[in-house]
């Protein structure tokens, strides 16, 4: 099966090899393992350019489906506690892409609007248009996870919205939507470095919240709760691969792997034009002068120039 | 003054040579021009690639400062014919920062609910928030461009808008914004045979449109329609850059160079912590324990490794 296979220097794929399945233990996760690669992270940066180009391309097609109103897209929702790196992912993977064709949404605390809703209401109208690659900094299961852990609505409630969430993502997914979920886990160790270096250094001050420790001191409750996460969210249709984060470069080479395995998949054709091609080739020629038919155009993609005859 | 002088191998700084000044006269602008860069194409993408580093940094400060609640934010307008080169301009230039810091518009036929607004209704709702680059392709301007040629309002309406918005412009612009606008102008001929290679190549019958053609015979009507933009709204806050765009590279440089000067300009500081940073501080440590004070963390920026003491 050709998902199964190891994609360039990969031992295995990594979407095979980090997929929540059944049984899945995060304690048992080593957070500064490398899964399924062991060429270290200077080859890890050279397999990262070149997976940009392919998804750079592959996106292209993707936001021209779009364009031609189709309406296949690409959810990617990115969850990790402080300092996992999520902020990393939209720079260092996402960055690789067309801006135009991304729709990049951060969740934070809910407005009072938001509140006011029920709490898939604002992820609803966050939803990517067709053609586009929708990146979630945080989602809706923060309505499981810092929710749960600090007591924010009953127990009856966030209980039933494990049930909730699949059928959401099953509904977005019939709508021909391609969802992949990203869990980075950080070690306790390696976030306390982290946000130590945050405020060590002041041009990162901005990046510290006081928020932060409050958090970090529920660190087993967390854990607790991401763990009913993969228990009872990663499904077949939405699910979820969960990322050894206290080495950057692995989660931004994983995340890509994931991003463009799925684009791969798509496998989307050029659209059809959908107007008569020879006849508005004439009516263009017509505008033009003998001259200038034959004019050099550069090329947008690789800047050659090539010689036309009208 | 620093703002006149020419950076790095520039004859002349870009914003002094492009700028539309009183008297400014499109008819005499040779578009496949390359005003004050005579390095020519590869040169220019090694400069391209240095902005980009430069402009992410600074763009990272200017993120920093609405994180923190800052509202200075920056606006790019992007004007031009079909095939100028504006969705060029997201992709290679816009593309060097990183993707959260910007917001990306894109105008085109406005829908029922827009058009039972004032026409600046959508450009108000579509303003960055605060430490963001909002990126505008096609604007308020188009409705003094193919409305006024296409007289879909009478003309006493269309000729009220230019004071209209050099009002809104400086409304803005006094709310903190930094306001640039650039007009990539193409040469009737080079139009013709990029929509000819459009029409030639299948993987680009997507970005040609029937209506393309129409539009191209109205060219004079277009071009004295820009004058009048270029006459009447090019002000202090809020100027005009009118820049040659038959050479695509040559686009995509000057506006990088824009971009980069205005974000040198706002010459902005990192945020100072709004909390005791000595008192987080030891709370952290108190988080971690005696090996880990001690723990290396990656760097995010540039993936050197520090030994640091808790």
């Amino acid at each position: 099966m050709s998902s199964k296979s190891a994609p360039g220097p990969w031992d295995r794929a990594p979407w095979d090899m980090l997929r929540a399945r059944s049984g899945f233990r995060l304690e048992d996760l080593d957070r500064a393992s490398t899964p399924g690669w062991d060429e270290g992270k200077n080859r890890a940066a050279d397999r990262l350019e070149d997976l940009g180009e392919e998804m750079s391309g592959l996106q292209e097609r993707l936001y021209a489906h779009g364009r031609t109103n189709g309406h296949r897209r690409v959810l990617l929702v990115l969850q990790g506690l402080d300092t996992a790196g999520k902020g990393g992912i939209a720079r260092h993977v996402i960055g690789l892409v067309d801006p135009q064709g991304v729709a990049l949404r951060s969740f934070g605390r809910p407005t009072e609007e938001e509140l006011a809703h029920h709490y898939l209401w604002r992820i609803r109208n966050a939803l990517p248009p067709g053609g586009r690659i929708g990146v979630f900094d945080r989602s809706h299961y923060e309505d499981v996870l810092v929710v749960r852990v600090e007591g924010l609505v009953p127990e009856a409630t966030w209980q039933a919205r494990y049930a909730e969430i699949n059928a959401f993502e099953a509904e977005v997914a019939a709508s021909g939507t391609r969802i992949i979920k990203c869990a980075l886990m950080v070690s306790h160790e390696e976030q306390g470095a982290r946000l130590l270096e945050r405020l060590d250094r002041p041009e990162k001050h901005w990046k510290y919240s006081p928020g932060d420790l409050p958090t970090r001191l529920r660190w087993d409750d967390y854990q607790e709760a991401y763990q009913a996460v993969f228990d009872r969210t990663s499904t077949d249709v939405a699910p979820w691969y969960v990322i050894p984060a206290d080495h950057k470069w692995y989660v931004r080479l994983a995340v890509a792997e994931l991003l463009t395995r799925t684009l791969r998949e798509m496998d989307l054709a050029w659209p059809a034009a959908d107007f008569d091609v020879a006849a508005e080739r004439a009516k263009l020629l017509a505008t033009m002068t003998a001259d200038h038919r034959s004019i050099e155009s550069e090329d947008e993609d690789n800047g050659a120039r090539r010689r036309r005859n009208g």
